[in-house]
């Protein structure tokens, strides 16, 4: 029988900085990873296998990260687990004795049973493995006229990188705004407006009502009884946790099946941890459940239960998830975290809005500028940040994350006003304008 | 008689920032800035224009800054301040009368009369003056051997520009490394490695005793008595506080000759601020006087002059320097914020260093992804960060002020470990191996 100190279920984001941290936390420990799919796809980097990579292998997170640690990997599927006895029962390799189990089986996509059609021919939803996305770029490669349902990342994204394939793309997003979890209308308007001049038909407000085709796709039909002809079509309405495993081994999911967690990432079942997709998520500033299933988030789950997997040692640490997002959409990076204006009003926020706009470089004459647009949202008594979006260059990319820093710890507005960063002509924007200090100082003379 | 409500004296970052915040703050009140040149040279931007930008005119920042906020320009010259009666004594102008001032006088070049030579023709320091850098540019463009002197960011930025116009560029540093004020040898020997591998010949632990022509540069000769031939020398040795104004008015100076302010940037003359190059900094760590100039600082200090000019709105933000470095030479940006390792252990720190590197992309497959190198310098028992290095793509501009705002804020390796951030294939490194929350991971595990 395998026996290990740290058994992982699941070797996408989640499972290997679980595993990683761990490791590095606790040296003498065994640590082994145990997987479904030979290889595991980089979550976010799929959009691009279609345009840019052009090639699965390329998306691949190579296993070295976790055999140079010290950590076993196994290729297998757990079945069944003992909590009791602390056993894993595989499929292939009987018995797995475990200490403590990090369970990380992450999500899969939203399968839309009601709507009819949803199972023939030529409809892919997106999964994270390697054999499955090879049968779906050929797919894509083969055909003229695609749809894609869903107006999030993953569909926009999937629209921008087929569409420079030169096919026609239709994106379908039933809520009224592409992005909507993420920015508030004057940032999905300018995601729609790029996306649109780039050839890409959008149509939000929009509901399909059928996917039609005898046994292979045809087309779609809309609720206006419109029909857009397709192909194929391309699935991104979203993620709901993988958590059979769980449910089966008696842990405690909540009403949307998401496993329950604690603070320290702890399951109801004694020594059996989960992170990632699979987990509950808690919102930031309201405790509420929110279906933000972020690579991101489970990588900030991952190393939480691994430093705590036999102390605990980060106390507190899972504050609930504040949202972070980026995305490049052609030329241009647009970023988020936090609430966005009118999920702030909707919770009965009182905010006060500071927005700027300068150049990504100074001065703005040199090649390869481009404007910043950045819009912050504080709570107008407290002063202290909730919310912000950007758009701008790739530096947008970890600007997000200062941003992301400070509402994590609370920052006000005078301090987002003062706080010293560096400046270079080629890299950001001027000290005299850098964005964050100056949207704050806008937020301030209006409080 | 002209009057004012705030008199900003010089025009440069500091003063254009002081303006701009006290007149978005005190809406009602005149805001008036008066400086001597006509123009305003982004002053980081200054390098650039020799072989990026090649014209000063693109290296303007344009005064609708000021002008459409509402804000007056006096190009004149302040030759006394009579500061019992609130009165700048001008040369065209005749008096102004102020309720408030900010001086923000800037800097000088630090004139090396110790090295003789010093004042003979096409020797040059760097000045912030248009007319005066056109005169630099075209004697740049009319030699072929130049000697850059001093080895910090200015120096290092001169050389890589001129280079590029392919001349024999020699860059002499006096002391064994460059960058040394902002960089561990491991940084400043990847950046000497790329600047020679261009072609820049440098000598560190090298002193110039001579700078050798009649009435014209033909080289500098060195402590060893060798002879580098040269038809220009650029100055970058660092700059000197431009006090005499302030020294002249009985404004009380400390001893490098920098005027002393207070927590809300207030000299010892009653309504008279300092702001930037020209008034005493104090490291962030340790209180010490540091010789730390630069834009980005000026900056920060002109907020907290700005929106306390006539109330005291900001509490306590003057908190002393980090010295926040960006810089990018060639492809490689380089990037660092408060202590250095040697720093660090010179001041008496017990710390621990945390170290990772990984790709600025994920998959690393991507086009343009580049290594990312970071290093964290963290105080043992607190925990606390209070150092941080990184080279990289572009990307390592904002993420340096990351690490910024977490030196400010005093935040421990284990909230590094865990904080939540955004990631995304085209914009940052994988949400499985971010740099920050990596090396945070390594730093405690070392702990």
């Amino acid at each position: 029988m395998i026996e290990t100190d740290v058994l992982v279920v699941g070797g996408s984001a989640g499972g290997i900085l679980a595993a990683l941290s761990a490791k590095k936390t606790y040296k003498d420990k065994k640590v082994t990873v145990v997987r479904m799919t030979k290889k595991v796809m980089v979550p976010c980097g799929i959009p691009y296998i279609f345009g840019t990579l052009k090639d699965t292998a390329k998306n691949v997170i190579p296993d070295s990260m976790l055999t140079n640690a010290g950590i076993d990997i196994i290729i297998d599927e757990v079945l069944k687990i003992d909590k009791d006895n602390n056993l894993a029962v595989t499929r292939e390799n009987g018995e797995i004795k475990y200490d403590k189990m990090i369970m990380a089986t992450g999500s899969l996509p939203l399968m839309p049973t009601f709507i009819p059609g949803y199972d023939i021919e030529n409809v892919y939803p997106i999964k994270k493995d390697e054999d499955y996305l090879k049968i779906v770029q050929e797919s894509i490669n083969n055909a003229n006229d695609i749809v894609v349902i869903g107006g999030g990342f993953i569909g926009v994204e999937m629209a921008e990188q087929i569409k420079a394939l030169d096919k026609n793309v239709t994106l379908i997003e039933i809520a009224d705004k592409l992005l909507w979890q993420a920015f508030d209308a004057e940032y999905s308007d300018m995601v729609e407006a790029i996306i649109k001049q780039k050839g890409v038909v959008i149509k939000t407000n929009t509901k399909v009502t059928k996917i039609l085709g005898e046994t292979k796709v045809e087309g779609v039909e809309l609720e206006n009884g419109e029909i857009v002809k397709a192909d194929i079509v391309i699935l991104g309405m979203g993620v709901v946790p993988n958590t059979k495993l769980a449910k089966e081994t008696g842990i405690k999911l909540n009403e949307k099946g998401a496993i329950v967690v604690d603070e320290y990432m702890r399951t109801s079942a004694a020594n059996i941890f989960a992170v990632g997709d699979c987990a509950e998520k808690k919102c930031f500033f309201t405790r509420k459940n929110v279906p933000i299933l972020l690579a991101s988030t489970a990588a900030n789950e991952a190393k939480i239960a691994g430093v705590n997997v036999f102390n605990l040692r980060l106390v507190k640490e899972n504050k609930g998830t504040i949202s972070a997002f980026s995305t490049k959409i052609y030329d241009t990076a647009f970023a988020a975290a936090g609430l966005t204006e009118v999920q702030a009003k909707k919770e009965g926020f009182d905010i006060v809005i500071g927005e700027f706009s300068t150049m990504d470089k100074h001065p703005g004459s040199l090649p390869n500028a481009k404007s910043i647009k950045m819009k912050l949202i504080f709570s107008r008594y407290s002063g202290v940040i909730i919310g912000a979006q950007i758009s701008g260059g790739e530096s947008v990319g970890e600007m997000i994350n200062i941003l992301s820093l400070a509402i994590q710890k609370g920052l006000t507005a005078s301090e987002l006003n003062t706080f010293q960063t560096a400046t270079h002509p080629l890299l950001t924007a001027s000290p005299v304008s850098y964005p964050i200090n100056s949207a704050a100082l806008d937020a301030l003379s209006k409080m």
